[in-house]
């Protein structure tokens, strides 16, 4: 007799991602389609080091069970990079979680009841989609363009539907690429204090800029407006910046929800790998960030303009895009110019047969999918890659 | 204006574990409270061996996101392990998981509605019952002798409850240090077939054994039993016997209940670290895992020696208990005797005045708290250090 699963079960629908995660096997194909980062750039001699450190100074805390909460060492290294980047937050005011992925889960089970309405970006992360519905919310659509959300939308939704929060990926989204702007964050936070809605600030992205820094986050801005700081719940990573295989994210929200958080988290994994940990904490801690950055960003920057300037050229006017300032990815439209296609999951197939592959924008939306959108991601091909995908693009189109 | 958290939240009490662990802090106690292995049991070297190999010849797959069913590597080199103790399953049907914490998260979040029932053992894993309390599982307790649960018992509240799953820690259970009988475990078989139930197996401990092996485990004894092997979802652990801190465990169950648990686990926390599985994956094929665990059983089958005399010796007939025959834990009984008190809570809190601390048992019951109950680890304590704290707790009887 077959098992009877638990009724959250009918909340999601993983056949689409499945189907994407199909694209990716052909051999030969150029793939724009990961999100993740490029294994070339990972510091391997660095970490290599770090562990080394971790295990020689350190092996009982490297080894043995450690708190909820996070290593303390990493919790104090955390605290100083945001602090280099306008957040002041201390080592206690922040927990480790397993990947960023973990921080929204512990935020869906520490928040979400069933039927909870919970607003998101149109596009968002396709991921938190299903992480959220797991837990019984209700996921209302918030209208997204090339300067992030639009803050009177977003504002109107709030006061309508009244959501348990509102997720942001302020900075390069994914898969929007978007970077909302300083005036528009200012009116988010102005509308977060003014509904009393907490806010959850996603930012695995803030660090891959191409040009001059981004405006400072929501949780840094927050400081500036009473009242307003406990209303940020805000995520990092390391997986974007060091390496996705640690899995090394944290989360700082006001103390309430973070006590609440941990206990989650006790009954989820008991804590995050504290081999990881502390192999992140000596990383962080030997000073070398900074360069592992800077080396990330020219990479990516000149990927980036490669598969602008070849968007433009080769595809011309059957597609529009906003060319990123930073994050991994390109979000592009069909507009059907010249009679072609605007179905972007019929382009996807018949990009496959030419050798590239992409993601098709519609899973990425909670409802009312733009079915002519499609993602790129320019971050694993090297420019001559990318110049050759996306003449294959333009073959499929 | 405060947050309104999940509903899910009310389902769980805290304060119980929040106050043992607060013993564990003053300087100068002998500890027999925790459920940790010795981290001077750490082979140390071979872990560093390990994560060089790791480092070295696959980087990438180290470093970078893994498929969230686990390393491929370390799924082959688990099925060997498991094959090595009697079980057959193949690298495709297990998950790694991120400890065995997450495997029961899984199950949780996979099989339980709000208000299905579970049946566990009392006592049980504390951690099992908060973990199952918050997908909102009502639980059920089977009674535990020195012999482990009732079969009998167990198939009575089966029958009645008719439960999602049953929660078993067949071999050397944490906290009642108890070894299932080869005879009760064909018992527990043979009623989980003829009621079509779950059973779930944790199985951290089966290889801390002191003596001869235990009997085999109820997934190797289900492949005698036809159609008997899809009711067992089996959980295992390098924690108790490599490194808890690689946070490295594993499931396997019947395919439609691994693929859901794949499911959650994506957006729970994508996959587990690649870093340690690729350490574990090394560590066990360079095949060190056999000298470990002899080392491992050795010592602490004199430390359970020493322990077992000990109280004997000092405590006398105000105590009883059943030698444990492997794992980390003495559960113990104060009976009262002389006049003294029955009250563990009350017992260890002199205790903590004596300068030894363990956990009173009331809170590893999800029903019915047998409050003369305490669990004694013998783990993390060398032999000297065991027979002082026993005199200490003479001194607080």
């Amino acid at each position: 007799m077959p098992l009877q699963f638990a009724s959250r079960l009918n909340n999601v629908e993983t056949s689409a991602i499945r189907e994407l995660f199909k694209l990716l096997g052909k051999p030969g194909i150029i793939s724009f389609a990961g999100g993740f980062p490029d294994p070339a750039m990972f510091d391997v001699a660095g970490i290599q080091a770090a562990v080394n450190q971790a295990l020689a100074h350190e092996p009982g805390g490297a080894l043995q069970y450690g708190a909820t909460e996070g290593y303390q060492p990493l919790r104090e290294q955390l605290s100083a990079f945001m602090g280099s980047k306008g957040m002041a937050v201390t080592p206690g005011e922040l927990i480790v979680t397993t990947g960023s992925q973990q921080a929204l889960d512990l935020l869906g089970k520490t928040m979400i009841s069933p039927g909870d309405k919970v607003i998101v970006e149109g596009p968002t992360f396709l991921a938190t989609i299903q992480c959220f519905r797991l837990y019984g919310a209700e996921l209302i659509s918030a209208p997204v363009d090339a300067h992030g959300v639009d803050p009177e939308a977003l504002e109107q939704l709030v006061a309508e539907h009244k959501p348990k929060f509102v997720y942001l990926i302020p900075t390069f989204g994914n898969p929007s690429g978007a970077l909302l702007s300083l005036e528009r964050r200012q009116k988010v936070l102005a509308m977060a204090l003014k509904h009393n809605t907490l806010i959850v600030e996603d930012d695995p992205y803030g660090d891959l800029y191409f040009g001059e820094a981004p405006p400072p986050t929501l949780l840094a801005l927050s400081a500036d407006l009473p009242g307003c700081r406990d209303l940020i719940a805000y995520c990092g990573s390391l997986s974007k910046v060091l390496s996705p295989g640690l899995r090394v994210g944290w989360m700082t929200a006001q103390p309430a929800l973070l006590a609440n958080a941990v206990m989650c988290k006790q009954f989820s994994d008991a804590h995050t790998s504290t081999f990881a940990q502390a192999t992140a904490a000596q990383y962080l801690k030997a000073g070398g960030m900074p360069a592992t950055l800077a080396h990330m960003r020219a990479v990516y920057a000149e990927r980036a303009q490669a598969m602008g300037r070849g968007l433009s050229r080769e595809l011309g006017d059957a597609v529009e895009f906003t060319q990123p300032e930073g994050g991994l990815f390109f979000w592009a439209r069909l507009t059907g110019a010249g009679g072609r296609t605007t179905d972007a999951a019929e382009f996807a197939k018949r990009a496959i047969d030419q050798g590239v592959a992409f993601v098709p924008g519609a899973p990425f939306y909670a409802a009312q999918p733009d079915l002519s959108s499609f993602r790129l991601s320019f971050a694993t091909a090297d420019v001559a890659k990318i110049e050759q995908g996306i003449q294959r693009l333009k073959l499929a189109l």
